[in-house]
């Protein structure tokens, strides 16, 4: 591994041209638009994935967007990684927060600034990168497969039934994932837990057609203050969701496990500052990192009715629709919170309404253990990149298909993200720090490195 | 007036003609982009009263969009009509929703669809005809002047800063008005009360900036969420508004009043049906009919945040908006309500939020009396053309600028309105009655020749 920084730092303009060409394809999954656009996309990491090394690549149809798979196989009787990663990105707006073109990568202040820069085509890429050095330096010990997605900000439901019929060729003894965060530049961790997801859509519906809110206003009951009520009535006043049965499968974690996780480090004002915001505001009784780890939680992630151009208009809107989603923990089940709130949602509806609730995609919460050949041996891996030892941490955030991958492949996952929280992913203006792109690279190496040996040792 | 009834047959098919000219053209005032269709519009108003007859017309520049200016002096003893009317349209989404394009207009069932076809295109329209014809066949004893505004749909802001230095010019004994609805079109119906108007705009800010809603949900305070608390908190389980002072100027009716206002027809089983509602929605201790036309009101008019698209982005808003106007009655002041409006919505504002509060276009509320010549001319010319005597009724609509024109001008207004509540004025498939044009234009000819009639017993 001596040449390992040398390798990096000598290829470093190629490796980030070959990223700059994966982002500047706009793989919005969720945009019917830009169905061509996630065929491109996978057809770029078919080429990549092919000049880092693997012995075949293809992209294979779904119900939904492609999935790419590779695989390079040394030796059946050695151990399989499995590498998942996504090259779908999230929707760009309100583009005019952008201070550059989301799909036109530009690197200022020592990061990389576009949609998709850390999620997760620069995490993927680090992955990729770190696979060609192996098997251009003849280390690789391990037989890789890969499987790249297309609908992982939609909630992966097309990889989802697309995994059950392909579990003989998915054969992997660990899936390597490069989609997380850790806690600062200079604090590696890696993710232990992640939260659930229940998405849900509500439209409330008034008179049949907009109306003059004059002639109208005062006798009509206006769905917008009617949605406006009803969200309001989701939460009481110590932010306690107040849907009947909501909290039932919460796992409470113990008063230990609560003084463990408050060890990792946290300033409130800098929080606050980075956030531009006076205060927090938590569920009573839990800290800013219970409330976004092990706490559920819901919120609002769009909302429209009636007139929202310019100036002023009269109306009295027929509907009023939101996205509500709810971020759920162990043991809460995504299909019986979508359930519960449907019917509670219901069932708060004044009849002068009519109430419609759909569910988007949804994703079961996660929880990896740390007694594992695979994370001593990334906790190794962050420690000889970093200079100290990686921090075990719960993300708030959901990737739903990683306890899809427990449940139908029966594979755990190991989450060795390089994110930051301040790299506005799905947000504008998102981006990645070079450092922790090359210094990605590097960790994952080592990881291969380490994990070979835990194994090793594993079986004296 | 013999040969009134056959030139509205003889010429029918040439008004239509004139009148969807008028129509085509886009004069959405609120939008920016349609600037120069406001030009284009009163450009064709100009050309259409010169060929109706009067002695000049002119296009007049304004803060905002320009006024029209006409009038045929055939007698300067004489007494005086300014007639008023709107060359302006509402917007016209959403547009899906439209059967046939807004500006296309289209007669289907004896309806004109368009936007503009009630609200004011076609109702102005019938007072140019109406002139026309006592032009043409030598019976206007009056003389007339015309004001048509390009900014009624945003509130007239222009035309009330241009008022002041036309005083001189715009001189005149009464305003006559076509831009008001009729019970039925069997009930016909004079509006001597007009509520006033206070729109107001506001932003909700937590975080400067989008935020993953995994990795902040439920530690920072989701605007959207809150702001859909503030709105519900603005009234209370009775549906009472509850800004401090907001009801302290309302004028209360004796219960005199009140029961000469049940008397107006009223079926309330059609009244939901008409607009698909299992109920209605009222403040407590009030009627549909009191709650529209005597009571204020507060509705949300518009109100989005977050991802509004396709499928679902777990996005934690960074702002939140929404468009909220209160209809007024005597004696309430727009500015005062305003002004109590921005001092609640920012009181109740939590912490953990900024709020930005800014006003819209308002009006005042308007009362006319009923004991003068007008009001017994154009109850006289109703009677002649439908039959019946016309009910004198409250909208619960606003035209600010009327009490403008009484408190700048000194002038009263008479509300001569030929749309039905069922023209959905201000919403997709606005549409006017050929009947009601038709009818309209002959009533207008009437009120003419009874005003005459009047102001001469009057002098006797």
């Amino acid at each position: 591994m001596e040449n390992l920084k040398e390798y990096i730092q000598s290829n470093s303009q190629r490796f980030l041209d070959e990223l700059f060409g994966l982002i500047r394809i706009p793989s919005i999954s969720s945009e019917s638009k830009h169905k061509d656009d996630m065929v491109t996309t996978a057809q770029y990491i078919v080429d990549q994935l092919l000049k880092a090394g693997v012995d075949k690549a293809e992209i294979m149809p779904t119900t939904g967007h492609p999935v790419v798979y590779a695989e390079k196989i040394i030796d059946a009787a050695k151990p399989t990684i499995l590498v998942y990663g996504h090259y779908d990105v999230m929707p760009v707006d309100p583009l005019n927060l952008w201070d550059s073109p989301p799909f036109e990568p530009e690197i200022r202040d020592g990061k990389i600034f576009a949609r998709g820069a850390v999620d997760d085509k620069g995490q993927l890429f680090m992955q990729v990168k770190a696979f060609e050095y192996l098997v251009s330096s003849g280390q690789l010990q391990f037989n890789v497969k890969w499987m790249i997605e297309g609908e992982e900000e939609m909630g992966s439901p097309a990889l989802a039934k697309w995994l059950p019929g392909h579990k003989e060729l998915l054969k992997a003894d660990l899936i390597l994932v490069s989609d997380t965060s850790m806690i600062a530049i200079n604090i590696p961790s890696i993710t232990v837990g992640l939260r659930g997801l229940a998405y849900m859509e509500v439209e409330v519906t008034g008179p049949d057609k907009d109306l003059h809110s004059g002639l109208y206003g005062g006798a009509v009951a206006n769905p917008a203050n009617i949605l406006a009520r009803m969200i309001a009535s989701l939460h009481d006043e110590n932010n306690h969701i107040t849907i009947p049965g909501f909290y039932d499968d919460v796992l409470e974690l113990s008063p230990e496990e609560r003084a463990d996780m408050a060890r990792a480090p946290f300033n409130l004002d800098e929080y606050k500052k980075k956030l531009d915001i006076k205060t927090t505001l938590c569920e009573t009784g839990y800290t800013v990192n219970e409330c976004t780890g092990i706490r559920p939680t819901l919120d609002v992630n769009g909302m429209w009715s009636g007139y929202t151009g310019e100036g002023s208009k009269t109306v009295l809107p027929s509907s009023a629709f939101a996205k509500i989603s709810m971020r759920l923990v162990p043991h809460q089940d995504p299909h019986t919170i979508a359930a519960l709130f449907a019917r509670h949602f219901e069932s708060i509806a004044p009849e002068y309404v009519k109430v419609k609730v759909t569910e988007h995609h949804g994703g079961y919460p996660y929880v990896a253990p740390t007694n594992t050949a695979a994370f001593r041996a990334a906790s190794k891996a962050y420690e000889t990149t970093f200079g100290i030892k990686p921090v075990p941490t719960r993300s708030g955030g959901s990737i739903p298909i990683i306890s899809t991958f427990e449940q139908v492949l029966g594979i755990k996952s190991i989450l060795m993200g390089f994110g930051l929280d301040t790299d506005a992913a799905h947000s504008p203006n998102e981006n990645y720090h070079l450092e922790c792109f090359f210094k990605g690279i590097e960790t994952i190496t080592w990881f291969y490195k380490y994990y070979e040996r835990e194994l090793k040792d594993q079986n004296v």
